[in-house]
C-alpha cells in the first residue's frame, strides 16, 4: 500500500487511523453483522453512531447548549441559499463583508433569491490580500445577520479576529460565519456566532456533509412556504433525520471528532501544530527568490497557502515533480492559478516539512 | 468478521463484493497513494470514476442520448421540492397519482411550495392494496407532468404497469417517477418518462446520493429564482459540479453498477433472481396460517414485503429470535408497525431461504 502526501484543498487529506478504524469496521461494525453504510438511520446502532459524533463535536468546539447542530447534505453552497431563506422571513436585510470568490458567492446567491443585501466592507481594492479592519464594519440600520468567510480557501485569506457587531441603534447583530475551511483548525468561541456552517469535506470528513451550528433565538425566523427540508426549525425538531441523513459520511466525521479528541488532544494542541505547519512554510516561502505569497501577514491563511514561481513557465515543471515526489495536489485553484497547499489538521508536519525541502530542492535545480 | 443477512428498507445491503472492493481501496485507491475520499471531485482520478459510474448506469438502465444523469444530494424527498419549481416554472400543474406516504410526500411538498396540484387516482379507498388502473388515470387539461410512486416502500404496493398518459388535448405528458426503491431491480424502458430520480440508499449505494434521469427537453424550464442547486439545466450543463458532489457515494454507486453488470450479469438476470426471491417469500407467508400479507397479487412489491402475525403479541419474540439467528431489520416502519422484509438487489437468495426457514420454524413452535 502507498501513502503520499495530499496538499488537496477538498475533498482533502483524512487521518490515517479514521482511514484504517473505518477499513476494519467496513464490513462488520463492531460484530453486528453489516456495515454502518447498511444500518437504518433509526436503527439503535445508528443514532448511538449520530449521538456520539454530535457529542464530541460539541465537546471540541465548546458548543452552549443554546445551540443546535445540523448534519446536513448539499454542502456549503445550499447553505448560502437556505441562510437568508432561513434569517429574513421576518424581514431585515443579509449584510457581508466580502473578502474573496467564496464570500461573493454566498453574496450572489443571496441576491439571485431575490434579497436586498448590502455589503459592509470589501477587500477588493486590495486584491483580498488584507481583510477588512474591524472598525471599517458598519452594518445597516435594517441588518438581520451580518455573513462573512472566516477563511477564503481559494484566496488564501484568513481573519485574524472575530467581528464585533452592533447596529446603530446598539441590537446585537447575529455573526454567520461560513467556516468550511478552518473550522476545527484550533479554539473559537462560538457564543459569539449567531451560526456557524462549514462543508465537511476539509476539517470535518469526506464531502456529502455539511455540518450548521445554530443558536435557538434564529429557529422559526424562515420565510413560509421554503422547501421542508431547508427550515432550520424542522430540521432541528428532527435530529437532522426528516429524510434519511448521509450516514456513512456521519459516521467518518465522528470518526474524525474521535480522533481530534484521543490522538490529537483537542483543539488547543490541533491548534498549535497547525500554527506551526504554516508558519515554516510561509518562513519558506518568504526566504526565497522563486516562491511568493502576497497575503498580508496577520490574514496568511493558515489552512491554505497559495503560492506563485516567480517564473509561471516552471509551473508545469514543479507540479509533475512534485507529483512524482508523492506531494500531491499542490495545483492552485483554476480561476487563479500558480500553487497551492492546503495544510488542513489531517496533513502531518512531515508533508509540510517534505515540501519544503522539495521546493527547496527544485529553486536550486530550475529557479 | 460476521456478516449477517440485513432486510433493511434502508439504507439496505450492500453487495458483499462491493464492500470488499472498497476495503481494499480505501486507503490507496489503485496505487496513486490517497483514498477515493480524499480526490479532488475535479480531478483526472475521480473524474474517470464518475464517467465509468454515469456510463454503466446508462448502459444496465439503456438511459437514451437524449436524457441526462445528474448525482446530487438531499435524497428522493429533496426532489419532492426540486420536480415542481423545475418544471412548474413555464405554468401547468402537476398531476399525482396517491398509493402510499410517499406519493403523499410528494404532493404535499409541491402544495406546501404553493402549487395548484390535482390528483388523478388513489388507492386510499382499497387501503393502498391495489394501484389505480390505466383506464383510471384522466390527467387535468393543464397537466405539466403526471408524478408517480412505480414502489411504496412503506406499503409494500409496486406498479405492475408504466401509465401511458395524454391530456384531453392529444399532448403527450411527460411522466415523472419515483423509483427510489425498485430503480435497477429489472429492465425498464427510459424513454417512457420524462424523469425518474432515486434516493441511492435502497438498490445504488449509500445514503447521500440522489439519482435523477432528466429528459432534454425538460431542462431550462424551472422558475426563475430558485435556488441555484435547484436547478436541472445548471446542474446538468456543470456535470452535477456545481459544487463538491458527495465523491465517494458516487463511488461506491458505480462499484454497484459495475456488480451488477460483471457479477449479475445485467438487469434481466437481476429482475428474474429477484422475481423468484419474491415469488417464494410470498408464497411461503401465504401457505402459512400465522403470517399474511394484504397486498393484490399483481400489485404485490418485489423489493418490500410487508406482512403482519395473525397475533401481534407475538411481534416482539418474532424479531428478537430472528435477530438472534443472524436476520436482521425486519420490524415494520414505524407508522404502520408489523413486519418488512426488505428484498433489494443486494440481498441474496439465501438471506430469502434462511429467512423462509426461520419464519416456518417460528409457526411451529409459537404460532
Amino acid at each position: 500500500m502507498t501513502r503520499h502526501y495530499n496538499f488537496c484543498a477538498g475533498p482533502a487529506a483524512l487521518p490515517v487511523a479514521v482511514l484504517e478504524r473505518a477499513r476494519e469496521e467496513l464490513l462488520d461494525y463492531q460484530g453486528r453483522g453489516l456495515s454502518v453504510m447498511e444500518m437504518s438511520h433509526r436503527s439503535d446502532e445508528f443514532i448511538a453512531i449520530a449521538e456520539r459524533a454530535e457529542a464530541d463535536f460539541r465537546h471540541l468546539l465548546g458548543v452552549p447548549d443554546n445551540y443546535r447542530v445540523l448534519f446536513l447534505q448539499g454542502g456549503a453552497s445550499l447553505q448560502f441559499a437556505m441562510l437568508p431563506m432561513n434569517l429574513l422571513g421576518q424581514g431585515g436585510r443579509g449584510n457581508f463583508i466580502q473578502t474573496g470568490i467564496w464570500g461573493k458567492k454566498a453574496l450572489n446567491e443571496a441576491k439571485h433569491l431575490g434579497f436586498d443585501c448590502h455589503v459592509v466592507a470589501s477587500s477588493e481594492s486590495n486584491g483580498h490580500t488584507a481583510v477588512p479592519a474591524q472598525d471599517e464594519l458598519r452594518v445597516s440600520a435594517d441588518a438581520a445577520y451580518l455573513h462573512y468567510t472566516s477563511n477564503e480557501t481559494i484566496g488564501g485569506l484568513e481573519f485574524d479576529y472575530t467581528p464585533q457587531i452592533q447596529r446603530a441603534d446598539g441590537a446585537h447583530v447575529p455573526l454567520v460565519c461560513d467556516m468550511s475551511s478552518n473550522i476545527l483548525s484550533g479554539p473559537i468561541d462560538v457564543s459569539e456566532f449567531g451560526v456557524i456552517y462549514a462543508g465537511a469535506q476539509k476539517n470535518i470528513g469526506p464531502a456529502g456533509l455539511t455540518l450548521v451550528v445554530v443558536r435557538d433565538d434564529l429557529l422559526g425566523k424562515a420565510q413560509a412556504n421554503i422547501p421542508s427540508l431547508f427550515d432550520y426549525q424542522m430540521l432541528a425538531d428532527a435530529g437532522s433525520m426528516v429524510n434519511t441523513p448521509p450516514t456513512y459520511a456521519w459516521y467518518l466525521a465522528g470518526l474524525v471528532f474521535q480522533w481530534l479528541k484521543d490522538d490529537i488532544g483537542g483543539l488547543a494542541a490541533m491548534d498549535a501544530i497547525n500554527q506551526r505547519k504554516a508558519d515554516k512554510l510561509y518562513a519558506a516561502i518568504d526566504a526565497s527568490e522563486l516562491y511568493s505569497n502576497p497575503i498580508a501577514n496577520a490574514n496568511r491563511s493558515r489552512m491554505n497557502v497559495p503560492f506563485v514561481l516567480a517564473d509561471s513557465a516552471l509551473d508545469k515543471a514543479f507540479l509533475q515533480q512534485a507529483d512524482a515526489a508523492g506531494l500531491l495536489n499542490l495545483k492552485g485553484h483554476r480561476s487563479v492559478g500558480g500553487m497551492r497547499a492546503s495544510l488542513y489538521n489531517a496533513v502531518p508536519e512531515s508533508a509540510v516539512d517534505a515540501l519544503i525541502a522539495f521546493m527547496a530542492d527544485f529553486e536550486k535545480t530550475r529557479g
